[in-house]
């Protein structure tokens, strides 16, 4: 099964590659930009038999290991196998 | 405006990171993973009047700098305003 996980860094924490990115596109006559936010998109394919139990253990792996649940927030998305 | 940009790595393109982000996984338990890719979520807030002018910027600020187009592909979803 196919899970998709987005991972935000949490309101109020600092993203200085994002700051990075905005800038440069300021440069490059973007001036119509006012934020720019940057996350992972993670596509994980997992051998589960229902859609709940494969988000259960991503969200496993994402406390393990894919996000900082400190600063970082996930969103998980499950691709039903049609 | 808030545009949401997925980039993601071409179809044969090899993904080191979610290489070694599988590998971890495996490592940690998740023997019922059997392949991660890794890519970018940016969130742009983009001064636009009309949901298709800001994904039409998006689209140049992802040609110009955010995605790579010889090896990413980009997808722009543009949340209209209420």
């Amino acid at each position: 099964m196919l899970a998709r996980v987005y991972i935000t860094l949490k309101n109020g924490v600092l993203d200085p590659q994002g700051k990075a990115i905005l800038g440069s596109l300021q440069d490059l006559g973007f001036e119509d930009t006012s934020d720019v936010r940057v996350g992972k998109y993670i596509e994980v394919q997992v051998d589960a038999k229902t859609a709940s139990a494969a988000r259960e253990r991503v969200a496993q792996m994402c406390q393990k290991l894919l996000a900082n649940t400190v600063i970082e927030n996930y969103h998980i998305e499950v691709m039903e196998e049609s």
